[in-house]
């Protein structure tokens, strides 16, 4: 595979990279770079087997692939630092949530010599920061590869046995095709976690203590994946903007329907609606995407 | 406490109450009545202390107090059947999660001699039926009551200690304040989840199979609720249907303010958005609600 890895941003799924490669012990060198030095200094205190580098040129220059696994908005400002100083048939990849809008910076560079395949695992939690990774954090979920219509396929492949040992099951898909699924699986639930946490749960009522005490109920579900960072979350939906905003138009099209339904008392409709969701519960349990037990299990722990 | 217990209705609830009171052993006999035979069937085969009655009538004319434990649609039926049949002094509760409206139902029919006690004990699971339920649901979990204005002082303390002896906590609220912090807390999240998995998956989306594999990137959080008792939920929006209208049109005006900034592409605002939710976690979990765990703590199981 690649005996040399650069690793560019350490944040929760950077340093996740960085210790699964050292548990597994999957390559010679790998080199990390983050432009915090609170990071860098708790990288160093884990006693890991890596090269710390100060310098962001320095730390791609041997380096076989180099991954990018920081917030979007950085992209811009790292290629224009290392786009000179990579190795000659080096790969670029990254781990980045949206890709369309990527794919254009990278095409404008006119890399020569260096692939681009984009990676996305899809893998996190809500806490962020090199202290919240993990090894594991890949372990059987699924991780996206959209490779640049320039890459060659045993680059691919080897791209692919990268995210494999560390753990990830692989797909091959577009940008335009990522693009659309992500907006769907990922950022409208996001954005509409967001907005039912801000809706719900504000200083200005004065029930504020009851509802945090009673989000039981079926608020606590939503306050998870609005506690993820809120600057990678800026930069995707600025990126994955039109999918996004065509999701949330579909999303309030069908929110009409339900309000006419709730106005209208017209429980024969209101039954319908919610017996089609039941069943697609049944169907991302039996896809694996989540645990069976009631409540997420999340009592008993 | 009382020494006799009617439940109507044995669900996931229902049925909960019943072995929670059989495993304490805390009251002298239980009696049970339920419409479906097959889940009369079902308690049959548990081997429970419990009589079970093929008469509505008849299994609350001895009970010191009686449970309803049924959708909110079935109240005024039953009702109407019991009416002229409580023992003199009984105590009428339930554990509906909405409550103006069948508040409405019971002083109209003007019971004498019985005390209208309302419970709602924020506890279940997405799942329903008797097979679901079990003794410790309620452990730890809050109850709210809700007596009507002519309850007596020591009417309230009995059933505030017999949520107390299955494992709750107890709050005393009014029906108009339980269902304008419940509309927040658990009506409007299973409105949004309902909708937001309706909108992402579908059958006429080609990309169907791809949402269901990849919806561990935030989607399959939305799930667990969306796969609640379809008509237990038909009966909360249309009883609480004011309330919930009203949150759903502050969610609206909210997510009007998100797509702007999407639009804008206003970084600064969307990073205020998020930060002020994921404030909103900590205070989740401060309180006690939620698991700190990451990801609910549900891969590791």
């Amino acid at each position: 595979m690649f005996e040399n890895i650069s690793i560019i941003g350490c944040g929760l799924i950077g340093s996740s990279i960085l210790r699964a490669l050292n548990k597994k012990k999957i390559s010679k060198k790998i080199t990390v770079y983050d432009k915090s030095k609170e990071v860098l200094s708790h990288l160093r205190q884990e006693n890991l087997s890596i090269n710390i580098s100060n310098d962001i040129r320095v730390s791609v220059k041997d380096a076989d692939v180099v991954i990018i696994a920081t917030p979007l908005s950085s992209y811009k400002e790292i290629l224009l630092s290392i786009k000179d100083h990579f190795k000659k048939g080096s790969i670029l990849t990254d781990t980045g949530s949206a890709k369309k809008e990527i794919n254009k910076i990278i095409e404008n560079l006119n890399l020569k010599d260096v692939s681009w395949i984009a990676s996305h695992p899809i893998a996190g939690t809500e806490n962020s920061g090199p202290k919240a990774g993990y090894a594991e954090l890949f372990e059987n979920r699924w991780c996206i590869i959209s490779p640049s219509p320039k890459a060659k396929k045993e680059e691919i492949e080897k791209i692919e046995i990268f995210w494999k040992k560390i753990g990830s099951k692989v797909k091959i898909m577009s940008f335009e095709e990522h693009d659309h699924i992500l907006s769907l699986t990922s950022h409208l639930p996001h954005a509409i976690a967001f907005n039912i946490v801000r809706t719900t749960i504000n200083d200005e009522d004065k029930f504020k203590k009851e509802i945090i005490q009673y989000s039981a109920g079926g608020l606590r579900d939503f306050t998870r994946i609005a506690a993820s960072d809120p600057l990678m979350w800026r930069d995707i939906f600025i990126d994955n903007s039109e999918n996004i905003l065509k999701a949330l138009d579909n999303f309030v099209i069908n929110l009409e329907e339900l309000k006419k339904a709730i106005i209208d008392k017209n429980g024969d409709k209101l039954i319908k609606l919610f017996s089609a969701t039941k069943e697609v519960r049944k169907e991302i349990i039996e896809a694996g995407q989540d645990t069976k037990k009631p409540n997420f299990g999340r009592e008993k722990n």
